[in-house]
């Protein structure tokens, strides 16, 4: 049971959670704390927080839990402002969709990382933001990633595990560099992909009828272009060494693929998309979301 | 009216045409023509055909249309044999999605394009194959482009216009390099994307976990990697100017935003996603699926 929660940003992700934990009946008061007025009324107005203040500092006042979902380029201002003002207990954990950055944050603002903060990731999100795109089930058999240091307080891990648990998820844990890795490709590469493929359309003379002609797969494949650009430039930055790499390697590949279809060579095609083919059908159709009860990974 | 539709090809483009037209009591007989007895005979035992055969001479006889729906690289060979086996009065249409290749195929097999050849793409689709995936409602209120040539006679194009009308699709017209160029940038370019990101995807060494942590978002983006291998090798090789072209092309701006993304430089980052997220907003988005009634692109 979490006392006070402190949510920093009550946004998609911060207002789901709060939202979340209500209805598990896990939280007793939540406060919000956000840049603009207006969100934190709606915040407010819909019952995800029962008050807010526009500074971390007040927000994290006798919390026994602050969750930071801001997107990360403003984590570090964040720690700044709430350093010194914590209760000693508190337990600080995250949202952001890069590790290897509030890490990294933390340990610019306090010296090192501090014992009780515990960075995390839940795997779920949509391309809207803003509380008023939150909702309750958004966790519900998603996978939240913990990473952990060796310094980190096992009570802690423990409390921000049982935290997401209550809001239904299934919590594992993972090496921070692993976890920026495995987002580099699974999350941030295709992102860029979308982004880019739109952005290059748009640039074409005859873009009215390209995008007019678009089938509904073209409309699956570009959703996630729809994703708040401000969040996606933080990740980008926060994640560069990892992205970059595997992106140069893509852009690669594309361009070697684009020599192989110059040169009609069928054999080579017809390899790629049936290894793609057989890949995908085997772990993404063939891999069912993870169920709390038997999820074998779901460290105890 | 069709008297009796010679369909060479009982897929899931040939299959859903013919159950559309069977719905909407627009054709007397169909006659299926493909490789494998068990295509057919599933076609058969599914209503979707009155008869058939393994052989495209025989299908056509007596027909007084003719819909391809064959991968693209097996129609050259569908037209040698259906060469002086046609009825006089017989239309030929297809469901190809590059138009430049039929065309050549044609003006090679009879020496000029046939004036009662109407090329057409329905687009429209799924990543499923087989007669087993059709369904009548494919083509409700999804556009059909006809690439008709100067020499194109008018009533083969209205009957082929007619057809198609009568599946509920909407039918507009285009020039057959513009439709590959378009059909280049809205469907087989991002189909590269998706079969390369999975094929890339699957030969990193930790692939198990990355396919294990890939979220919703990764699901829809990567769909169409799950599209027939063979098909794509055709479209390919069919439309590999255009295609080369513009996936080089993305191949190096990909690189490029690599090397933005390792400069960290946000502003640029920003730019980009912002540009591109409200492109889609504006296009796709904003752009409702076409109503037959009101479409102002319908040529009449
Ligand atoms: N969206 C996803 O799919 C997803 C999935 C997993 C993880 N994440 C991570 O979750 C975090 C939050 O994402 P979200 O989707 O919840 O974003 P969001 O809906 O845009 O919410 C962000 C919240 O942070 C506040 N905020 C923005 N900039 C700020 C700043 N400079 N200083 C203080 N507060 C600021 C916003 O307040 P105002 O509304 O007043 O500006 C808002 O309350 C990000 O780190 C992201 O990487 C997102
Ligand atoms: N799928 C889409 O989303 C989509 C959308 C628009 C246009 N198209 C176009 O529609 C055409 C058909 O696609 P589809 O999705 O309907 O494919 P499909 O479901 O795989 O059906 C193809 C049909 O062609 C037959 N066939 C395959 N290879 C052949 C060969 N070498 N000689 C003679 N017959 C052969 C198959 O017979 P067996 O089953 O016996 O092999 C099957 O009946 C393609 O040209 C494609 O470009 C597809």
């Amino acid at each position: 049971m979490i006392e006070r929660l402190a949510l920093i940003g009550v946004g998609l992700i911060g207002g789901s959670l709060a939202r979340a934990l209500r209805g598990a009946g896990a939280v007793g008061e939540i406060i919000g704390c956000g840049r603009s007025a207006e969100n934190l009324e709606l915040a407010f107005d819909l019952g995800v927080i029962d008050g807010c203040t526009r500074d971390p500092a007040v927000a994290v006042e006798d919390a026994d839990m602050v969750f930071l979902a801001v997107p990360l380029g403003a984590v570090r201002g964040v720690l700044e402002r709430i350093q010194g003002r914590l209760r000693e207990d508190a337990v600080i954990t995250d949202g952001g969709s890069v590790k290897g950055s509030i890490v990294a944050d933390a340990a610019a603002v306090f010296g090192e990382v501090p014992a009780r903060l515990v960075p995390g990731h839940p795997i779920a999100g949509t391309e809207h933001s803003g509380v008023g795109a939150s909702f309750p089930e958004l966790y519900h058999n998603r996978r939240v990633i913990l990473t952990p240091l060796p310094q980190t307080d096992v009570v802690a891990l423990e409390r921000v595990r049982t935290m997401w648990q209550a809001a239904g998820a299934v919590v594992t844990e993972m090496d921070v560099a692993h976890h920026d890795h495995v987002l580099a490709a699974t999350s941030h590469l295709p992102h860029m992909l979308a982004f880019g493929l739109v952005d290059l359309l748009a640039r074409q003379q005859d873009n009215d009828e390209i995008f007019r002609y678009a089938a509904g797969g073209f409309r699956d494949f570009t959703r996630i272009a729809s994703s708040n650009p401000v969040m996606w430039r933080d990740i980008c930055i926060a994640n560069a060494d990892a992205l970059s790499g595997m992106l140069a390697r893509f852009g690669e590949e594309m361009t070697d693929l684009a020599e192989t279809i110059r040169r009609r060579d069928g054999d080579h095609l017809l390899d790629i998309f049936s290894r793609a083919k057989t890949a995908r059908h085997a772990y993404v159709d063939g891999v069912s979301p993870p169920k709390p009860e038997q999820d074998p990974e779901q460290s105890g």
